[in-house]
């Protein structure tokens, strides 16, 4: 991922000179898997859902990997590393051996969620949809031998890992995410679909271990990259 | 609103005669109220609330006046006759007082509900997100002296009223809310901003009344008209 492919017609430069940008700046929609990994329902103390748990954010949410997030005043404000899928075709109802076909590639998403809105509204929407709230990037990775399934997802604040685990532990796999998603709603090539965060959240820390302005967030899956972000003040 | 406008380019064509379609096909996003009118918190029990709660229809629920929407298989799908703000300027931290000058017009939005995903999900997107859940229409009410805190609304299923009330029922009036939600998010051009349900829900009935495939809703909003769709099975 260092260089971009030499072409006749391209020039390759260096990735430290490139200005890299959110794979999709407004996607029509971005579904989110709410406890999506044994190690997050564990911290939780929460039963292992029978099916998948969806919410949305607002596309508005989009920020460019490299360009801050803002802390709103007064909320607490949470990091959640995530696999994000990218919808390449319109699609409903995809059989979930089918769904490959209609993923155009991951990324990484960092769901910023202000914990005080979610759960005073106990509807989650609020809470994750301040704008810069969903910073996404570096690469879109588009498969290969990417297995989004087996994939080592982490995050660190200031440098301190906060995260770290793998999608081995996902409850809902990205095959049976995808299918399940499209038995409800159709899919339209930009969408994304978060795949839900690892223990190890700080709003679940002993103490609560939230973000502040100041602070630096890194978002890191294998095969895709490292997604940084500053927390700037209101 | 019979006739469109003599204009020497164009010719006036009968209603009868027209096709209407929703007045946005793809809104960028779909924001709604819930627990918005006085009567609807009283058929639930609930204390009015100090602040709007907020949450997200998916934009490809949108469905046309006079066209279909679908039964899901076993779900409990039930109406919501609402007032549907169109944003038309891009904004962030509207006033109160500058709210009218971001809005684009005013429609009828039913935010057809699936109660069982909505209720054992606790989070209500997925419910209010199958496909053909949100038809839209017949036209956009573009100001003049259309006062969208003092307007007659109801729903009809096979011609009996179900829902019957004014939007003077408001919690929070359409300055409020679109203020309260711009203070969150961005809103674009194109957004919808739904204003909640009065009461008269089929969930809330005793016995429950939900809708089965055959029936026929019909919206209305006094100064926008009537929004009318056939239930239809998967």
């Amino acid at each position: 991922m260092e260089r971009a492919v030499e072409h006749e017609s391209l020039t390759a430069i260096d990735a430290d000179e490139a200005s890299f940008l959110a794979p999709v700046p407004r996607p029509p929609k971005i579904v989110c898997a709410g406890l999506n990994y044994r190690d997050h329902a564990e911290e939780q103390d929460e039963e292992i859902p029978d099916e998948p748990l969806l919410f949305a954010k607002a596309p508005t949410t989009v920020t460019n990997p490299n360009d801050p997030f803002v802390h709103p005043e007064g909320e607490q404000v949470d990091y959640e590393v995530e696999l994000a899928v990218v919808v390449g075709r319109m699609a409903k109802d995809i059989d979930e051996d089918e769904v490959l076909e209609h993923v155009a590639g991951y990324t990484v998403l960092n769901d910023v969620s202000g914990r005080d809105a979610q759960f005073s509204d106990g509807q989650f929407f609020r809470g994750k949809s301040y704008d810069t709230f969903s910073p996404m990037g570096p690469t879109l990775t588009t498969g290969g031998d990417f297995d989004p399934n087996a994939v080592d997802v982490a995050l660190r604040v200031d440098g301190e890992t906060k995260q770290s685990s793998n999608t081995d532990q996902f409850i809902f796999n990205v095959h049976e995410l995808v299918s399940y998603i499209s038995a409800n709603m159709t899919l339209q090539p930009g969408d994304v679909i978060s795949t839900g965060t690892p223990g190890g959240v700080g709003i679940f820390r002993y103490p609560v271990d939230l973000l502040e302005p100041g602070q630096t967030c890194e978002a890191e899956i294998a095969g895709i990259g490292t997604l940084t972000n500053h927390v700037v003040a209101e």
